[in-house]
């Protein structure tokens, strides 16, 4: 079932100054990206070898964090800021790429690293794609 | 696009007391409500009536709020303690009639609460729904 | 230095139907406990056992995520609602309790689960009071 | 009451590459904003003028969002990666300053504001300074 990012956008009763379709496709990757984070360190406390995936578990946590604040950012248009949005996009992009390797790393012998570092990457693209139309 | 939470539920290596089909919507519920719920505030804020949409505001903040800790809570299966999901579900499911209702009350007026208000109550039914099956 | 949750309080320019030194105290109690949970669930990771502490790091995840959420929407009076705030504290003191049990069971081994433990007691004790006091 | 933010911090078992003190302050001026920020959006929503804060609401909700992600993330130090504290740490500033500007503009005629601009630019402050300790 698709989200209703899209739909609560095409809501906001006064203009945008980003695309809509690209805003909430960010959004969502966002959210996405901040569900496997959260689940991918849960499941790598699950794993025998727990001792051996600290650094992922710890990344997970601040990407996770990093991601929720950033589609919470983004799901506001009213007195838009222009420089809190591009700083928290950097640095959540900087997140993404930082799991995204972590989880990268581990992907051959856990199949929840495996989807996490996707999920992980699309969100850091998305980021960056943002970012480029934000002059 | 669907999300990725039902694939990286299937990734959890060990067992999970509850069905995971169901948790996984759940969680897309919360996670969709609580974006509903935040950008409904912030499209509350851009009304020129905002003086009469001040209880939407804030119920939707704490409905957000409330939904993206349950979501987080409910990805996670390590350590289980039922008592914490459950207790949570229900200030969730609290939550949610009430933003629900208060939204529903504009839905008439204001499309973005409208659209809230349909989020509010599929998330709330589907916590209670989970909540049936954790005897 | 003592926070500003008190002078910010003061300065709610309506009526608050709690008494303001209380709730401020038990968001104090609530911040205290999400930062001892966080810090805790870190310092479990860098453990050599942590593979016996894999609990002890979930509930603290759980119970920091409640804490904050709790304590942002005792921090809101506009269009208050008992319901919600009520079902959040019940939850929130369910939480705490399961935490400082966790907690408590390491903490003579453990230096950070002792004192976590001891902010989730008094993080309880706190939500409790409250609750007695909203009819 | 002091917070347990020290008390915990020292409880850490292994290094910390940062003056333990210091990032004590941090957040503990981060936790102190955020519930400024929180309580000072609902404050304005409880104004007769509301209609002329909403760009204040909006801010102080990034900003308490903001916060509260930074606080979480300088809690942890198992698997520690600069760039990722960095990067926050800057967009954390960047948003307190915003927010302190903002309330600022409204210090006189709001209690709320003031106080809450005296929270983001000592936060603000408390970030750059740490930042410029991490080479």
């Amino acid at each position: 079932m698709p989200s209703t990012t899209k739909p609560m956008l095409d809501t906001y009763p006064k203009s945008i100054n980003l695309d809509r379709a690209r805003l909430a496709a960010v959004i969502d990757a966002l959210n996405d990206c901040a569900q496997a984070c959260t689940a991918c360190a849960d499941a790598c406390l699950s794993e025998d070898m727990v001792g051996e995936l600290t650094r992922c578990v710890r990344t997970n946590l601040d990407c996770a964090d990093i991601c929720t604040t950033t589609a919470r950012v983004l799901s506001r248009h009213t007195g838009y800021d222009a420089n809190i949005s591009r700083g928290l996009l950097e640095a959540c992009a900087t997140a993404c790429r930082s799991c995204g390797d972590e989880c990268g790393g581990h992907a051959d012998e856990h199949e929840h690293c495996r989807v996490c570092a996707d999920a992980c990457r699309a969100c850091e693209r998305a980021c960056r794609e943002l970012l480029a139309t934000m002059s």
